[in-house]
């Protein structure tokens, strides 16, 4: 019998936060994340494949999020504007600034974990741009609006966590997309 | 004393992907590529880091062509368009269709080189858009356009290895950007 444990997840999450930071990823075991959480490696490893993705639990649903507003654009809307649109609704997922902040830190002092990021956003241009082809989209405008997305997506991220705005998410997904629009009209 | 090995690193990189082919790249062993190469193993890590590495041995030539080709495009061509020149000009390097088709498979078929070519197109991203800052684009406008211009590239060479098409790789380029362009466009 599984004893029931409240919050497991989100204990575990804030125990390798913790860690990451005090000792750096590579020196955290699963072990002292789970020991720190107060929870078994067991435990850990019923909610985590392994202690990368306690870094990228929020992808899965942030990826459902996007291609499901894809989906439900409007059919007049172009494929840009579609994914421009599900970006800015991402925004409800970026709210906690500084989280975002130190979990990005962690990401950038590690070789390891940039590559994870690397194929997480490869995956999610990969979804977007299967989401434009269900609407009828052809394959290489799909491919590209998908890819200029994740473009607009990265940029805007980048400047949200960064020190100098305090634009919110949805803002600086429309600026960079106008900043896109300028750059790729060759003006 | 080195004894002279003439053509050791062609030699290398063939047995490597005869036996990538033939029996699969995780079931290959350096070994193997050395003696399939009648060199030793001491050899092959003079040449390349790991096996992975004998794939993207062009990365780096890859990487230099299109850095000087940003740099030196007239200063008042705009950023996307000095990034499409360069990417044209980059056609010298994919002139054997069926070579980069053959390598392309063996990297699909297996995902941590999918991964290592992520990382390669994320290096080329970065240095491009440095390349763009040191023309005096500006930060945001720089990352925007290399992103862009990777966007094109994947496309572009998407299409050359892919069966429909007898286009050079430049014309995939153009016909790429242009639309690129339409879809960014909102069009």
């Amino acid at each position: 019998m599984t004893r029931w444990e409240p919050g497991a997840r989100g204990r575990l999450e804030r125990a390798a936060m913790e860690l990451y930071g005090e000792q750096g990823f590579e020196q955290t075991t699963v072990a002292e994340i789970a020991k720190r959480a107060g929870l078994t490696e067991r435990t850990f490893f019923r909610h985590f494949a392994d202690k990368r993705e306690v870094l990228f639990d929020g992808a899965g649903a942030l990826q459902e999020l996007l291609v499901d507003a894809v989906a439900n654009a409007p059919a007049s809307v172009a494929p840009i504007d579609a994914v421009a649109a599900a970006l800015e609704a991402a925004g409800v997922v970026f709210q906690r600034r500084e989280d975002s902040r130190y979990r990005q830190s962690i990401i950038a002092s590690t070789p390891d974990l940039q590559e994870r990021e690397l194929i997480k956003l490869a995956a999610l241009g990969s979804a977007i741009a299967d989401a434009l082809r269900l609407r009828g989209v052809s394959n290489i405008a799909a491919g590209l609006a998908a890819e200029a997305g994740i473009a607009v997506f990265k940029t805007a991220f980048e400047r949200w966590i960064g020190e100098d705005t305090q634009a919110d998410f949805a803002q600086l997904v429309r600026e960079s997309l106008a900043e896109l629009k300028a750059v790729t009209s060759g003006g």
